[in-house]
């Protein structure tokens, strides 16, 4: 599949890089590819830059959010929450128009510290407001309530764990169960239309307070049922 | 050890009538034992009306909530998290300071309609409003994460679970996870301080997304790690 990921963080290189080694034709998306392979600092982060990334990584391709849009399939926003309707305003509603878009963002306001807060959350969620202002994209929330690493590689875990899909669209939401499926993931749970967003965006507080008890980021929660 | 517990609905009831078989003194607390015993016809949640249970648990005694709590030296908040405030005013501050009060609450606001919102979240919770309103009583976060049956009988499901503990005062919180371990469950995880409650109490809206797609309460989540 051709697919399009915007962003080039954590979630955006651990993404591009598996569905890369499944075979996937993949292109991240950033705002300006000449000014992200010039910077030489550790990303925001504190990881390398993205251009030692890129040159581990030369099959996979980089370009503007507006082309890295234009030719997927499947669009991925791995964006950061409060960035999330500017980058798919510069991938430009035509390019996403009638394409699943996988969002793995979440609304999180570090503004007035650590742990941060939500900006939207219980009455609405930035998987809404993506879909309200994108009506054409099939937007699925998922991949959101779990560390980049374990998004592409579950069985790092001792013993299976959970993620969630839920949009307003089943034929969307079966394309990327299967697309989880391919990344190993084994129980791919159906929480309903794109309100469910609320449910998935308001785990962060709860996963933020778990990542500083257990000291790692490296887990992800079972639905035992 | 002798227990109140501040509410007469599922949780009161669970929490009361397991603790008893356990082998402690239970002391239900409500606002009017007389007219709590008077009512016939089903509860709010459409449970039997508390007589009838009563009937059944000759030995669990029913009191004011300003007697449960002057006797006992646990406290368990199984009431509504609206009504909790009033409820702990009650039960009384004297009557309370100085002992462990488990909040089993959380803050649902169903004015809205279904699926409720939360009446507070993410800068602030039900449990560190009633730490600050109750300075001198030691809260502890816990059982708010899952539902009633599951909170005194955890292997009912087939696999293990998690529940979170949080709270200020570490010696509280092992008292209370000794009691969360006589009530069968083996893996309690301590969250740190009561602004944990944030996380836990915003949990509850992927826990009823959870319901509705799994169409059962009969669910809880392992942390896997």
């Amino acid at each position: 599949m051709q697919i399009g990921i915007l962003g080039t963080g954590m979630v955006g290189r651990a993404l591009a890089g598996r569905l890369h080694e499944l075979g996937h034709s993949v292109t991240v998306g950033t705002r300006d590819p000449g000014a992200t392979l010039a910077r030489s600092e550790p990303d925001r982060g504190g990881g390398a830059p993205f251009r030692a990334w890129a040159a581990e990584h030369p099959q996979v391709r980089l370009a503007t959010f507006a082309e890295a849009a234009a030719g997927a399939e499947l669009v991925v926003n791995a964006s950061n929450g409060h960035a999330s309707l500017e980058v798919l305003r510069a991938a430009g509603a035509d390019h996403l128009a009638g394409k699943v878009l996988v969002d793995a963002a979440n609304p999180l306001d570090f503004s007035t510290g650590f742990p941060p807060t939500l900006f939207v959350k219980d009455t609405d969620s930035l998987g809404e407001q993506l879909q309200r202002t994108f009506p054409e994209v099939r937007v699925v929330k998922a991949l959101n309530t779990l560390t980049a690493s374990l998004m592409v590689e579950p069985q790092a875990l001792p013993g299976e764990s959970t993620v969630f899909v839920c949009g307003n669209d089943a034929v969307a939401k079966q394309v990327v169960t299967d697309l989880l499926v391919e990344l190993g993931h084994t129980d791919v749970l159906d929480l309903g239309d794109i309100t469910a967003a609320r449910g998935t965006e308001m785990y962060l507080p709860l996963w933020l307070r778990l990542m500083g008890a257990l000291g790692t980021g490296t887990f992800n929660i079972r639905v035992v049922r």
